[in-house]
């Protein structure tokens, strides 16, 4: 597989995530994954393995859908091993009245097997603010 | 080049890029990085390129060595293309009179070039709290 081939393929799998994330279907994100993921998530813990657990859950803290949208993706692989970075715009209203209107940054690093490309690998965050505050800058834009 | 190989001379790269850093070498730690190099650092903006910018005035405000220590470094690589991910615990004193004490998660997209391999993407966070605070993280423990 050409190393083009592998990019598409793994734009693929990224935006089939990143559409099953907006429609909050559980069994869709976790069909991006694979088997030994850890992630590196926007809430701690520092470090989580898996995922299904607290999906559903977080899921259902959303006041109707979730806006899920990446731009400035850049994919970067060879035959078997690829990892791709961007910045996703995460929107919507959660059930407590919060409006949510975020940029974050997002890595995936991804492995080919024979059910094709998966993510396992994942890395999700702000930067914080050095002024002593130590605030998450969650009102950043690109 | 076997996974294997591409591996041991990825954590070779990774533990010298560390090892710069603890040491201040600006040209140690760019020696690690090829052109192209996105970040998403822990301080603000979003995304940046380059890296040199900002390092020997960063490495400045620290009073005496940086302690930059890396655990649960996992690589994924094949012939051309790798990642690797870990936590990293940052300590020591700025000139301000700050105690750092920090674990925070990596991750690191690599290539292979004639010059061998180097990164060119690197991702480097605490998640935060989610509250209602919207803090940084800084006080988790592996």
């Amino acid at each position: 597989m050409a190393a083009t081939a592998s990019e598409k393929a793994i734009r693929q799998v990224i935006e089939a995530r990143n559409a099953a994330l907006a429609a909050k279907d559980v069994a869709g994100v976790m069909a991006s994954g694979a088997a030994g993921f850890v992630s590196y998530n926007l809430a701690p813990p520092l470090k989580a393995s898996g995922g299904k657990v607290g999906l559903a859950g977080w899921f259902a803290t959303w006041d109707g859908p979730i806006g899920h949208e990446m731009r400035d993706l850049k994919i970067v692989a060879g035959d078997q091993i690829g990892f791709a970075h961007g910045l996703i715009h995460m929107s919507g209203r959660k059930l407590d009245g919060e409006v949510v209107d975020l940029w974050f940054r997002q890595t995936f690093g991804l492995k080919r097997s024979s059910q094709g490309w998966k993510i396992i690998h994942e890395h999700g965050s702000v930067p914080y603010y050095m002024d002593g505050s130590f605030r998450a800058a969650i009102d950043l834009k690109p």
